[in-house]
């Protein structure tokens, strides 16, 4: 597979940008305030790694009509001149007397003496990227401004992707496939998994992704214990069951899956665990069609699951949403009804817990299309691959 | 040099927290409640990459006395139980209608009903990590609650390093060093600097550090326009100036620092360029130490830089604080007088402009000592490398 064309045309961002405004126009929005990185490059195509030192905030205006304003440190300007926004207002950040908040008050001043409506992002799964004094300053200077929250608007466009964002998604998951594949070849018994998972990180670059963030897992005998911790010096035993779960990217697009394996033999107990995970995902590929609700394919994974485990894991959820970031909306749960429309990409992620306190999890990631679920990752294996 | 052993003793994080606990105590707090992950590491030694999922939000309370309650999803106990911290308070994450606000409510309430005061980081490279709504559901539960900055505390802490600390930072800007000598086995003409960029993280990867998260850079021409852009498929072309700069960590501290080099030949405006950066390096080195104030070490190194532009270049500042995160207090600009102390770890990084629109940055990491700085980078080579 060749590698898409990087970034987006202008239409694809013109085309998000309308779709916005005439939302915000059925609920009264004179405009919406962004302040993530993942929300600022959704409508501007501003992308940088920059965004990890925490010391800049930077802003993106979504007005009523027109294109989106930026606002942002000069350090910025040259980036951000080469997508389609064309106005552009900088300051000389960091300046913690005034960053930035004097350009954002010229430019909400006029709604603010109107009375009108500003979106921000205050819902799940989102927070505001500035500092909270700054903020409060802000509105203080703003009187009269309605702020409302604008979260619905966003997630209900983000969360149905564009062929050019699919082919991206798909594109890093082939990446993710092959650099499981060669897990087998990285992964010896006696091998430290600090040393498994550096090696599994240089293997993800070399087959193409831009890189490896995320990457999490466990081994311990017979079962891992906890999915979210940083690799020990433990070196891989006969009769440990390994699994990592990473977050590749390729231009700004995730891939989020796991795969697991037993070094040297597979006890019964994580077999049965493996071959419960492993239908319970079927069942979420079954499940995952345009009409259905995030819970009903909850539920058919959680069906499978409980032959094993009435618990559910401590995880929260079976699944959820993936794009510009490692998790988005929706979430496959008892309480997320969100309608699986076609073009969503998800992970169905069934995990539970067996034995003495260990955990097991599955991933893939699916497209949604008009004629049910298509696997962007390769299938993990039906039964628990030995090493 | 051996790898430092992981992690910190459980003392290191008592200590730290008593010295929170005193300064609260000087100023009428009856608690710090932490949400970013830097700030919850530091206090508590939970470390793990499962931040990058925005979804869920993470809670640490510092009492007035006692060691730190957290309050997090169930997903993480098993590893928070495996730090100092005891007070562990979970609840099924993710969870729209109360992620974590009842159990904050429960905490809070009594000292909301005594009218007490708790600091939150709401002052300048902070924000805070949970949706906006669910804090402004959070205090409207909790009538008679002040609220305060606690950013002053915190900074002041974390801006000066243990020797644990200056350890770990010691280490990654070592493999950072031994990672930039590779380059010119890694970068050639011809080669497009997106596959440059890929080696070099692959290089750091197996130099030692956990990841390399931050890489940025540019080449082009007689050097670069900007230093914040991903890597274009352009090749790499006699006379270009390549700039590669790296946030690289170990154990959870970064290097932060970039090196320069000419493609087959260098010309003349970018020697000269180089050469004066390279002593503006030299003057911040010779300035930066205990009593001196960040202002004044901006002073030393802009002095130099005037010899070429007069402008300063457009990044901001000439160089800031290092340890947890990419970028930390304190700003060596001229309105930070933060007075410069022993064991602050830092980074040195004038830039210029020059040219026609063309930028070159250059930097290093230095300790604080009795005695002055301490590089922990090996030195940039005094002249323009050529490749």
């Amino acid at each position: 597979m060749n590698a898409p064309r990087r970034g987006f045309d202008q239409q694809e961002f013109a085309t998000r940008t309308a779709a916005a405004q005439t939302k915000m126009a059925e609920t009264g929005m004179a405009g919406i305030l962004l302040t993530t990185e993942p929300d600022v490059r959704y409508f501007s195509g501003f992308h940088t790694l920059f965004w990890q030192s925490p010391t800049r905030p930077w802003f993106l205006f979504i007005p009523a009509t027109g294109k989106p304003i930026a606002i942002i440190p000069e350090i910025g300007a040259d980036l951000m001149r080469r997508t389609w926004v064309t106005d552009i207002r900088t300051w000389g950040a960091p300046a913690p007397k005034d960053d930035g908040i004097g350009l954002l008050t010229d430019l909400l001043a006029p709604l603010a003496s109107r009375g009108e409506t500003v979106g921000l992002m205050k819902g799940h799964e989102t927070h505001l990227r500035m500092p909270l004094g700054d903020y409060e300053r802000l509105l203080a200077g703003l009187n009269g401004l309605k702020i409302t929250d604008a979260t619905e608007i966003v997630r209900g466009l983000r969360m149905v992707k564009s062929e050019a964002e699919i082919e991206k998604l798909t594109y890093i998951c082939a990446i993710g496939s092959r650099t499981f594949e060669q897990v087998p070849e990285i992964a010896r018994e006696g091998q430290p998994l600090e040393d498994v998972f550096r090696s599994f990180r240089r293997e993800g670059l070399a087959q193409g992704a831009d890189d490896v963030p995320y990457l999490v897992g466990g081994a311990d005998t017979g079962g891992y214990h906890d999915v979210i911790s940083p690799p020990s010096r433990r070196p891989l035993a006969r009769g440990d069951v390994l699994m990592l779960d990473t977050g590749s990217n390729w231009d700004g697009y995730f891939c989020d899956f796991d795969r697991n394996w037993a070094i040297g033999r597979a006890d019964d107990a994580s077999r049965r665990a493996y071959d419960v995970l492993w239908r319970a995902t079927e069942a979420g590929i079954a499940a995952a069609r345009p009409g259905a609700t995030c819970r009903e394919l909850f539920q058919a994974m959680q069906k499978v699951i409980t032959e094993l485990d009435d618990q559910g894991g401590d995880v929260g959820r079976l699944g959820h949403g993936l794009g510009m970031q490692l998790t988005e909306w929706p979430s496959h749960t008892s309480w997320d009804t969100t309608e699986i429309t076609e073009n969503m990409v998800l992970t169905l992620e069934p995990s539970l817990g067996y034995g003495d306190g260990r955990v097991m999890v599955h991933e893939e990631n699916i497209v949604i299309r008009a004629s049910g679920a298509e696997l962007l990752t390769k299938r993990a294996a039906p039964e628990l691959p030995i090493i």
